[in-house]
């Protein structure tokens, strides 16, 4: 991992950097896509950069590749693994893929078949695991101690957020000036701990803000307090990419440092805001991508006469959420 | 219009670089995707022109740009006039609205609410008429000669053809190599006359085939007969973007010898095409904007081991019909 004696949580934006040479024609530099249907909506400018268009359809592919990158390579060899259900998978999978290694995802025997599936179809390993009697991180933390693979953590983890951090660099390349505000959604907050790196770094006076799904807003609950906050569990949502416990103890050390604040949306805003994404702007987003969409087509921030770069960070969606999603939007 | 005495019928690789300069910073240089889970399916790669992306959600508002931008300064003031209860009309209108000039959209009384408002959202005037009881061209010659509007023709024009032809050559540009062969949907034949153009330009030896649904297949039909034939009239199909009765004079000249032949997709291809392009590209595509790829994915063509380049031509999908469309794309 990465660190430096210069800078308070250790983690630096040339580690972004460097993140974004090692992934220079690996990943897609997705685009900014802006509709003036969507505009209009809000008064203003709203810049959504693409993930959903990134290999595997989500960021995780970013974080990923630089992290498995970063092994020794006597290590490498030995193979990486993995626990997620979701988008993190799929990431470990098609990067340890074009690296030639055995990727092993631990997954919970009762995910949707279509995630084992597309997860399989990138070349890794499926193991499952009795979501109610294991725990996941045990299991990880066992097969990596007897293969001798390497565990990529989802999110709390330098060489993942320095990955993640390339979706922010990117968009200050891309940009011709500082939008007035950054959103970004948040799970365990490694997405966003890049991102508002590299955005702070290009744009000091930008103030980035965490979206979150209503129950699980343990990162603007643990900024307001100065201290990790986790969320008490009896919430449930459609956001199924953003329901991680706690913030992580890497995330939160820079998020603390770099985040204006957190906002807060619904499901119902978010599948909204799906919908929105539909029409306007011919982008396929799932709902814990829409989140940010989602804060700023509900008046969760100033957006009148205000240019607001969205993130969408990933299009992994359901068929019959997304179809669920599209007759609610019509609705409203 | 161009023209130019070396040409047989008149329209060059030169009328779409011209054009390309005249929509540089204007419309948006649409990426090309490509998804590893899509390429598993047919065991090639598929390379998606996405023009969904664009502008308007389709490529009709580079046609519609580069026509505006050719009308002489002293003509242009007085706005523009087009018949279009679709694509061509969003892309008239917001054309026309960054050229500062007024259009007028002549569409038929029946048109979905969504299109309408959507037209005027760019600023548009729309004009209804009685589809059954009124011809829509002789409204529009008419507005135009009372007015001193220019009509916008939706596609048997060089300079439509030129700016959709920007397509193709963007292509040619973003591609290391040719491909084996380009699919782009044909419904009047001007994207399809301009792709190919500036497809053999760059690449002589590879073949273009038209990609229409089934019942529209007047350009197959008119290309194995070396003349113009109309359709029937007797079929439906979900790919409203695509139901011309016959093909341009401009175009089918054109079309006549760029093009290797045409290839014909049924509804339900075309369902499945877009529930595959929702799963792994994360595109919204439109029915008849995803008739190329359903062209690919249901064996209208080799593919294994081959490279083909898809041009997905817009996005503009009725929010129930896509649903359906997932559905549909689930059960198979």
């Amino acid at each position: 991992m990465p660190s430096s004696a210069t800078s308070d949580n250790g983690f630096l934006p040339t580690d972004i950097v460097a993140a974004a040479g090692r992934l220079d024609g690996v990943a897609v530099r997705t685009p900014i896509l802006e509709a003036h249907l969507l505009n209009a909506r809000i008064g203003g400018r709203l810049l959504i950069k693409a993930e959903p268009l990134q290999h595997t359809g989500s960021f995780k592919f970013r974080g990923a590749y630089n992290r498995i990158s970063q092994i020794p390579d006597e290590e490498r060899g030995h193979g990486v693994v993995a626990y997620s259900s979701g988008n993190h998978a799929q990431g470990v999978a098609a990067a340890a893929r074009l690296f030639g290694i055995p990727a092993t995802i631990i997954m919970p025997a009762d995910a949707p078949a279509i995630k084992r599936a597309n997860t399989e179809a990138y070349g890794a390993t499926v193991i499952t695991y009795d979501r109610y009697r294991e725990v996941r991180e045990t299991i990880g933390e066992r097969l990596a101690a007897e293969t001798g693979a390497t565990l990529v953590r989802p999110y709390d983890d330098h060489g993942i957020m320095a990955g993640q951090g390339t979706v922010g660099l990117e968009a200050t390349q891309q940009l011709d000036a500082a939008p007035d505000a950054v959103l970004c959604c948040c799970g365990g907050g490694g997405l966003i701990a890049g991102v508002s790196t590299a955005v702070k770094a290009a744009w000091p006076d930008c103030p980035v803000y965490a979206v979150e799904p209503a129950g699980f807003d343990d990162t603007a609950r643990s900024l307001a307090a100065g201290a990790i906050v986790p969320n008490d569990g009896s919430a449930r949502s459609i956001c199924d990419a953003l329901l991680a416990a706690q913030p992580g103890n890497l995330t939160f050390a820079v998020n603390r440092q770099t985040l204006a604040g957190g906002l807060v949306v619904t499901d119902d805003e978010v599948r909204h805001a799906m919908a929105i994404a539909f029409e306007t702007l011919k982008l396929v987003v799932e709902p814990g991508g829409a989140v940010a969409l989602a804060a700023a087509l509900s008046g969760k921030i100033e957006t009148a006469d205000r240019t607001i770069l969205i993130i969408a960070s990933g299009g992994n969606a359901d068929p019959a959420l997304f179809a669920e999603a599209l007759e609610a939007g019509a609705r409203r």
